[in-house]
C-alpha cells in the first residue's frame, strides 16, 4: 500500500518496512499477481509483487548472492542449472557468472515480471542475452514434474512467499520431485523465509526437506529491505555438504561480489542457538 | 513519530521501520532525551529514545548477546568490566551471566532510562539486584577520563546513535582513553551502526580505532527492529584476537542464549566482500 511518498509493507507480525519512492515506473496486473517497479529515493529501482518488496538495485546482492553461490560453489558439477522463479534475473546473473555453467534453465511463471525487469531493472539482470540461458515462461511445478531424472546439477528455488502462485513450491511432494531431477550429488537451494516473521513456514520447510534429503542446512543473513533483516535460505543435497567448497569458484566470485566470499560462506551456516535447539527437536 | 497505532522510525536513507503499538507505558523528557516505553503488538515491550527504537523484549538478545559475548568470551581475564550506556540493563545481564565477573560498573548518563527500564522492562534487566553491579548515573566520558590506567578487563560501549548525548562517544580521543583504562590484553567492544544506513560513521569508527588498537575487527549480524537488519559491532584490543575463545565460557553461555554460540562467534566476524575491499583502503 502506498502512503504518500512512502511504499509501506505491513507484516502480520506487527512490523512495517517502508521505502521512500520518487515515482512509479511500472504497474501491471498479470494473470497471477500485481507487479510494480518504483524508483526509490535511496535504494535504486525496486520490484514489488502483490505489495511485497522482492528486491532493489541497492540490496539485491544480499539476496541473490546468498541464494545462488553456496550451492554453485559446492556442487561437484555445475554444468546444468535450473532456476525456478527468479523473474528479475538476479539469480540467473549469479549462476551465469560461473564459466563452467553450460546451460541455465529459468522457469518463471509470470512473463510480466520478466518483461518489466528486462525493461526497468537492467542493472539486476545482465544475463538475459547470455546464450546459455534458456528462459521458459511456464509453471515451475509442471516443468519439474516433467523433467528427466538426474537432469540437473543444481536447482535453485527463487520464489516469493508461500501465498499466491508460489504456494505449491512450499511442500514435500515438490521437494521429492526436485530430488528426482537432481544428480545424486547435486544441490538444491531455496529461500526459506524469515525465521522470525514466518517461523512456522521456516521450520515446516526444514522438516519436509529432511524427509527427502540427507543433508539439510539452513543458512542466515540479512536482506536489508526484507522485514527483520534476518533472512534464511536452505541448502539440501543427498550427499554434498556445504563445507565442500570448490575454492577456484569462490575465488572467481570474490572478484566481483558484494557479499559472498569464503568466510561468509562458512559464517552463514552458523545456527543461532534458539534455532539450533528447535531443529534438534524436529 | 506516531501514526495511529504504528510507531514509525524514519531513516535519512529513505527507509522506515514501524512497530505496531498497543499502548504507551511510559513517556518522559529527561535532561538529555525523550524516553518512551511501549507495549507493542508482537515484539513485547519496546524502548524508544528520541523516536528511535533501542530494543524490544522479543529481539533484544540479537543486540545484547552480540555486543557483550564476543568480548567476554575472549578476554583472558573478565574480573572487572565497564559498561558505558546500556541503561535498559540487557548488557549488564549478559556480563553478569559469567560467574567469573567480580565487578561490573555501569555508567549511564540518563537516570530516566534506568528507572523506566527497571519498572517497565524487567524481562530485559534482571541484573539490577546483582551485588556485583555498580550502577552510576553520570557521564561516561567523564568517568572514563578519571578512571585509573589498566583498571578494566573489558569495556563495552552500549550507546545510541552518534547524535545527542552519545555523540562524544564516537571519536578518537575517547577511544584513546578507553585504551588507557583497559588492561593490555583487555577487550573493547562497541556498537558501530549499520554499515548501510550509517556507512560513513561505520568506516570512521574503524579508521579511528585502528589508530589506537592493534586488533580491530568489525562484526555483523541482524538486529530485527533496527533498519536494514544488518548491524555492526566492533571488537578492539591491543593483543587479544577474536579467535582466542575461552571455550568453557562459551559453553556456559550456550546453555541460556538465544543467538550466541561458538559457530555464531566465528561466523559474525566474516567480512562481506564490499566491506572487506573498503577496509583494505582505509
Amino acid at each position: 500500500m502506498s502512503k504518500g511518498l512512502w511504499y509501506t509493507e505491513t507484516f502480520s507480525d506487527g512490523l512495517q518496512v517502508g521505502l521512500k519512492v520518487e515515482r512509479s515506473l511500472f504497474a501491471g496486473q498479470s494473470a497471477f499477481q500485481k507487479v510494480e517497479i518504483f524508483e526509490t529515493a535511496r535504494f535504486g529501482r525496486a520490484l514489488a509483487i502483490d505489495g511485497l518488496f522482492m528486491t532493489s538495485e541497492r540490496d539485491e546482492a544480499h539476496y541473490h548472492e546468498l541464494l545462488v553461490q553456496p550451492a554453485m560453489c559446492t556442487s561437484p558439477c555445475i554444468h546444468n542449472v535450473l532456476i525456478i522463479g527468479g523473474g528479475d534475473g538476479g539469480s540467473a546473473r549469479e549462476v551465469l557468472s560461473h564459466p563452467e555453467v553450460q546451460r541455465c534453465v529459468m522457469v518463471e511463471i509470470d512473463g510480466m515480471v520478466v518483461d518489466a525487469s528486462k525493461k526497468y531493472l537492467p542493472q539486476i539482470g545482465p544475463a538475459w542475452n547470455d546464450p546459455r540461458l534458456e528462459l521458459r515462461i511456464e509453471d515451475g511445478i509442471k516443468y519439474v514434474g516433467e523433467a528427466s531424472d538426474q537432469s540437473f546439477d543444481v536447482v535453485l528455488l527463487d520464489g516469493s512467499d508461500p501465498v499466491g502462485p508460489a504456494e505449491g513450491l512450499f511442500n514435500g511432494s515438490f521437494y521429492k520431485e526436485v530430488a528426482r531431477i537432481l544428480k545424486p550429488d547435486g544441490v538444491f537451494a531455496l529461500q526459506s523465509e524469515s525465521p522470525m516473521l514466518f517461523e512456522k513456514v521456516f521450520f515446516d520447510i526444514q522438516a519436509l526437506l529432511r524427509k527427502t534429503f540427507a543433508e539439510v542446512h539452513p543458512y542466515f543473513r540479512s536482506v536489508p529491505i526484507y522485514g527483520t533483516g534476518e533472512w534464511s535460505w536452505t541448502y539440501a543435497s543427498q550427499s554434498t555438504h556445504p563445507r565442500s567448497l570448490v575454492s577456484s569458484r569462490v575465488e572467481h566470485i570474490e572478484g566481483g561480489s558484494d557479499i559472498y566470499n569464503m568466510d561468509i560462506h562458512h559464517g552463514v551456516f552458523a545456527l543461532p542457538q534458539a534455532i539450533k535447539r528447535r531443529l534438534a527437536e524436529l
